[in-house]
């Protein structure tokens, strides 16, 4: 049995609440259990230097952890001045992800920025990180064709992740901290709507996995993506 | 009458939310109207080495806003490699009201870091998390007063802070976005619940003011503190 | 009595020498007793990005300390590759003070940059520098006139800064070092010919001040501010 | 056919030269086709602080990019002042892939820090550099054992890495620049010399991918990982 | 008898490899004894901000030692996050050398870019660059030549840098690690071909040196110079 | 003649003013004509971690320009967040002569800082900051020994620096900023009492120069630098 007392093939409470702050063009607080990320959506009608003229818009994606978000308080990264390989490493994942259902042209010469802000932290934060983004970037887009400055979405399908991990020998779906801290394997995937890969990311902590670990792993990542994907198109609908 | 249809001498809807987030020692929630700043208090068995082996503890805070807290999005300031001046400013504001009313000989060789971090903002955002920072720390000493680390508590007395202005020749009391951009003079307020100051920062953002308007300010900005400091009280009692 | 045997309404001997250096289009060596402070004004036929285009000018200050100005060496700035947030905050509200008696845009888009680094220090270095820096501003601003660049000066009125505290339950004027270091309440006024407030920092240091100390302190800050105004003036004059 | 008219099943030559150069306790340039890494291990009789005492070593990576190793100037990291997130990423993968064939306890207090710098780059510089970086570590290790610093090797079994990716539709292994720039589907994977998986890391830079896709890279990855591994073992045994 | 077995007036054997790698407009691998410095020569079409228009060229260094080039492990500059005072020194060195014989208004607005790259140290990685620097850009002004970009040359002359220094009371030539290490005065010498001088950077490292050393020291250097000048021939007409 | 009306071989007006500020143990402006640099010397009772332990101690020196020192302002290094290369260039040079003529063993395990700080600049920033700081050391030294905490001066001999250059032509002892900017060579010359050289920096800023060029240019810098001695010796029997 899990910490959590969950079914090997068992995520954890997900929540989606839009409209979580009132400034940004979408603003979703995402919870997989107790981990709890802020996802704003910002859209500025200017593209990076190295897209200017082309008639091609950007995604892209800031990750942050608020300093006390974790069990023992972390230095704050504007304080030491430098961000970290491990936050520079998740953000480049949310936005890789995110560019991937976008139809860049489509969305015309604007950028939106995702920022990502883990306001409690319980493992699977860029998993939950990924998944919201995806729906304050819907929130964001939507609010462009409202305005009538898209005629239609860029949006070509819906993205979402989870991890999953071999625990104890196990194979498990949406690892919490602990599971975390203590699994051999740990694996990022990343699925559009219609079940294909975007991202996946495997890394052996303890002992190197075996083929049919893998496949193990994602079958799992598969069924828990398939859920995510149900919860976004329900908070999206509300 | 004010944008926010308030009296000159009215508060915004200030609430406290104690708890707000499971892992910090204190964690409170402040809200001053559309105004939001989490502030978490860690305890950390160490002090900062000009304090090492004198027996006195330490109180320090840093301050943050969340890129898309406001208007329109601000650079992440971890990004960007360096904290801004005004955010230095705030943080060590926010350090030096609550040291003025701690005994650090008596908190022992210990440090209490305030984060105060702003999710969203309308104006305030320090003089909330001066309010709110009171609250977290005195959760965090009373858990060390819980874990027998502190016979008594070293705070002497509570601490809150407000913003008064000037805004078109009227005196008005806890200023919002709209109103702190427009005003004339703009000052930061911190008492104690006697009614004596621990900090005063005036500016003329306009045209400089006479000693009657700064009486005026004054005054509301005693009324202001009084209720904010029962407003602590009644979250403490909770 | 105090340390340097002054009345508590005493100023320490304040000189000003101007054309201190050759190249700047204003150069003012400030004294104040043992304090010195060299302010020089840069004109620049240029504004900072946020301001192209609009036909205003700005005033901006930058300050430092030379890394043996004080008892004992500190840690030079640009070797430690950042400002301290004190060095922010008072350089800060140096270019607030004096942007507060200057019409920007009589100024034309233009920028004056006021340098304030200190030679030698013994308390009250920023209120020096505000007074020091307008007499610099005034000379390059003349110069701009002379030069035929301006029509008339866009300087509104003088400003001047002066130090107040509670040294030992006394309220005095202009702390020096040792008195600054042992005193409860700090306070540092920044105020114009007029006798109308720009800027009121007050701190208490050790004990929280109360509204009748904080009335006899501005009493003392206006005392003071006139024999600045009127030192200026003199040297000005000369 | 492929641009370097090579097999889609096909490595590029590899060539493995070890003491490259003089003063490193291990150095390796590995050649995979026109990419050229030189690995260098260096041995030093401490661990970072986070180890101190704690009777384990420490095998880390380090991994940068000559200027003028690509087909346009890159700027020098050590001139903008920062590592990019790439290069971080490259160098914790590398890191990562080392520490899981190493047996730390038996490696003892001292750090293992492995240099991999592209003197010439065309794809695959980072799964060169593990493949390298693993021999290098070798020689250094080796190194200790003849001087009766260690009686046994702490290292439990080889580790190789290689690119496997869709181009147009086909499944290719190890691909060079012209194939990376331009593929749909870019996949890198560590492996055992048992054929377990330490890392894999798969990223749709088009279009998203699918479980048979995903499958038949592995098979490729499965069959290069084998052919490097005995390259190492040549290597190692000449 | 020098450590090397070299008379005092003896070079080490000097190597110079053109086309070390492909993508560089010039990339010579220069030897001098164990030293390996890799100089590449990078053209690009602009010119940096403040040659903007001015229809003048720029010829410019950068210098670099990988992290184990040297006995014992360097930390990686791109790492600590700045270039040490010697990188900055060296670099500007081999710039200054290299401009001093091009005619910069002849190359046109275009900016030539030398890095270079120490693979492996033994002393003298400065007179080594600068020499070795000297015939990448060679091949990349011929380059421009062969593609019409150029009519004629702008290289005036040629220019090679040696060091000598007293070792022992004896003045030697091109001195090596061990050498340099432990000797009195150091000297850089960068020359023409037609024997005049460009840089001379003399250090007395232990006593101070009289003028009789001094000359024949530069007698040392000229000697050197003209071999070298022989050697960058040979390259260039192989 | 010298756009300075002065001799080829005549240096300008010297000065050098002692205890020019208060806090330093010692504090000297030197002025060579309008070029007036302020050099302190602070001792510490410890010594930099490389030195830790070894009985001898470490004399440095840091420099700086005020921003508007100079005929335009220039960026203040602090703000900029890093020292130039130019500036760690002289620093590293004025620490090396001073050193020169220093017995560090002797020294005891203690550092002397040298600041040297440009308040005016006119050409020869750094050959005055040598000469100065050579009395500003002599001055802490000789506080040491009144103090009793050194029983004789570690200072071997003095030492003192010069620029020569060739302008249109004719070698010139002391070029100012216009002779400076113009010049086709320029040499900095640092020397001791007893006319040995501890350091020679010439650089061809236009055409290359011959030997004898060379030799001309020592011989006034042998001059000058007797010439700077007397003043030193007469400031410090003052």
């Amino acid at each position: 049995m899990r910490p959590s007392q969950r079914q090997p093939n068992e995520l954890r409470t997900v929540t989606l609440t839009r409209n979580y702050t009132c400034h940004a063009e979408g603003s979703v607080l995402i919870e997989f259990g107790a981990t709890k990320v802020l996802c704003t959506a910002s859209v500025e009608e200017k593209v990076p230097p190295f897209l200017k003229g082309k008639g091609e818009g950007w995604v892209t994606a800031e990750y942050g952890m608020l300093p006390r978000s974790t069990g023992s308080r972390m230095r704050r990264e504007a304080a030491s001045g430098k961000q970290s390989g491990r936050t520079q490493e998740i953000q480049r994942l949310i936005g890789r992800s995110l560019r991937a259902v976008v139809d860049l042209k489509a969305l015309g010469e604007r950028q939106i920025t995702i920022d990502c802000d883990v306001i409690q932290a319980d493992g699977g934060t860029r998993t939950a990180s990924i998944t919201g983004a995806f729906v304050a970037l819907t929130d964001a887009i939507n609010g462009l064709i409202a305005e009538g400055k898209l005629a239609a979405s860029p949006i070509r399908e819906s993205v979402a992740a989870i991890s999953v991990g071999i625990v104890g020998s196990t194979p498990v779906l949406d690892l919490d901290y602990i599971e975390d801290s203590g699994c051999e394997t740990d694996m990022n995937v990343v699925m559009t709507a219609a079940g294909q890969f975007i991202e996946i990311q495997g890394t052996a902590e303890g002992e190197a996995f075996s083929r049919a670990e893998m496949n193990a792993l994602l079958d799992l990542a598969e069924l828990g993506i398939q859920q995510l994907i149900e919860k976004q198109n329900a908070a999206l609908a509300a």
